[in-house]
């Protein structure tokens, strides 16, 4: 990013500056394409997920469960049915998308995705929506063997910069622009790139999808476990959500009924650890999590989630440090909620 | 900006790393807000000026000349017209909103906003949109004295990133949100904000307010006018747009029919200038300017368009070279065309 910050040209200008910005960004784009298994020419270079998510559905009946992300939950026309283990129910197709998680955000959990090619196939009307912002760059992905006619991906869920994102697109399939004006992204989405946020998008995906390719999410994953291992004893009253289903590597949503995960997160904040109650784009919306609701939570359950993620930077002595802190503050609490 | 990479929260989360995106954030906010003349939480990130204007014409019926960008006169509703010297003639407003170039992007040409401040006064019922992208840190401009219900701005305009713009609204105004999700920019605009972007073109901001107020530009006059002072001997045919008009300090568009501006350009990219044919969001479609030809040029005149632009860090010794790499250039194609 450093780097591109010298790519002070126009990639929409012909001039030798304005060649060497649009170079800068269809690197990135073949990069991000790389990663998320298709060409680099379905690839659209958005400000975010959200944008993304809005690009490929606005105007449409979308049929989506809801455990989605707001910024595709916002398009849902149809509701499908999840469960408590997260996994979400579609028999027949009603509208003109049907968007699924291929990982959650607040849990981790991973949509068994072939159940929902095998569907779309015999759906010929409707066009698939895979989410995979949380998915992407943590597990193995590949947009054209799922059959994904729209794939939404954002940067900094992968050590990218915030305020960059992407839609992908099925070779052949076009999108209607939400934002026009210049001719940029081949007319899907006007306005001067951002260049020096699709530099770090695109070497973000690069250092991805080589971390994916080594197996480096599997020392995290057992990090993970050992945090669950050290909250649940049972006098913590501790559930992990999805803990028998297929989740990401890294997430841990933990649900400690009675006690308030926002009093967690400034708790653990005070401890030196940055955690979440829902996800971090509904904070300020002082509410149960929809996500959990849905999957069967009563609302005492879901008001006391906390969500936990791991890095490929965190070590075994940041869990336990954190298993400390957390099980000091929680003894404290039922201390004095006895 | 290198400094804003270490803000690696999200700035939507309570915790400490999100408090410290968030500060960047606003500390930015704050910075536009001065420059742009408004107070900051009238200020609404967006990844472009272009969606900055989506953001405030979406929906609605738009009144502007056709010597607008293409981000303003996509949503043109009311065709306004435009005389010689790039003045914008408009009586009454036929539509929600009245939209008006501060400045233009291809000529530098400068309105007297003051005409439209007092035409909305009288129209109740439309809002005034002053698209400032090309004014602001230029020259002095100020929203709430203008009576601005939305302002334009883009960063990268003066000396900022590319991919953040700002729509600022005028006291107590809201929008309909565009992009629909979480809760970011006071749910006028969802997505994770683009923090590192946005530190820049604060930071851009307050550097251009305090270059403005400092009269730098003056000396850029200057140059710009030496410039064309040695592109208009009789010989060349040259004429430069809008040069009886208050124009903005650093531009020159230059016409010289018969003589193809995309030609020039590329002979003054090997020169090493880089210079424009028309606006750079608009290359690659190669047809003469929809602005000039709007002001009355023929469509020889407009093809022939080059726009030089200087900045702060031009020299005169880069005007001297510019002109004689020009004239040399231009003698050539006269000799060829003999």
């Amino acid at each position: 990013m450093v780097a591109a910050m010298d790519a002070v040209g126009n990639p929409s200008s012909v001039h030798a500056e304005g060649r060497a910005a649009k170079a800068v960004v269809e690197r990135a784009r073949a990069q991000v394409a790389d990663l998320v298994g298709c060409l680099p020419n379905q690839v659209v270079f958005t400000a975010s997920a959200t944008e993304a998510a809005a690009l490929a559905c606005d105007g449409k009946g979308v049929a989506c469960s809801d455990v989605e992300h707001d910024a595709v939950h916002e398009h849902q026309f149809d509701p499908l049915d999840a469960d408590q283990d997260g996994t979400i129910y579609c028999d027949t197709v009603n509208g003109n998308v049907l968007a699924i998680q291929a990982a959650n955000s607040e849990t981790g959990i991973c949509q068994n995705m072939a159940r929902f090619t095998d569907l779309i196939e015999e759906t010929t009307s409707s066009h698939f929506l895979i989410d995979a912002v949380q998915a992407v760059g943590k597990q193995r992905f590949h947009a054209a063997d799922a059959r994904a006619d729209f794939v939404l991906v954002s940067a900094h869920k992968f050590g990218g910069p915030k305020g960059a994102g992407a839609l992908c697109l099925r070779d052949g399939l076009d999108v209607e622009a939400l934002i026009h004006g210049g001719g940029q992204e081949m007319g899907r989405r006007a306005g001067t790139e951002n260049v020096i946020g699709i530099a770090g998008f695109g070497a973000a995906a690069e250092a991805a999808k080589r971390d994916v390719d080594a197996g480096r999410w599997d020392r995290v994953e057992k990090l993970r476990n050992i945090l669950e291992s050290a909250l649940e004893a049972p006098e913590y009253d501790t559930i992990f959500v999805g803990k028998g289903a297929p989740r990401l590597p890294n997430t841990s949503c933990i649900l400690t009924p009675g006690w308030k995960g926002e009093t967690q997160v400034m708790q653990m904040d005070l401890a030196g650890f940055a955690i979440s109650a829902g996800s971090a784009c509904s904070s300020g919306k002082v509410k149960a999590s929809r996500v959990l609701r849905a999957m069967g939570y009563s609302h005492s359950e879901a008001s006391s989630a906390i969500r936990v993620s791991l890095g490929l930077e965190t070590t075994e002595d940041d869990v336990v440090r954190f298993a400390e802190a957390w099980s000091a503050a929680r003894k404290k609490h039922k201390a004095r909620a006895a």
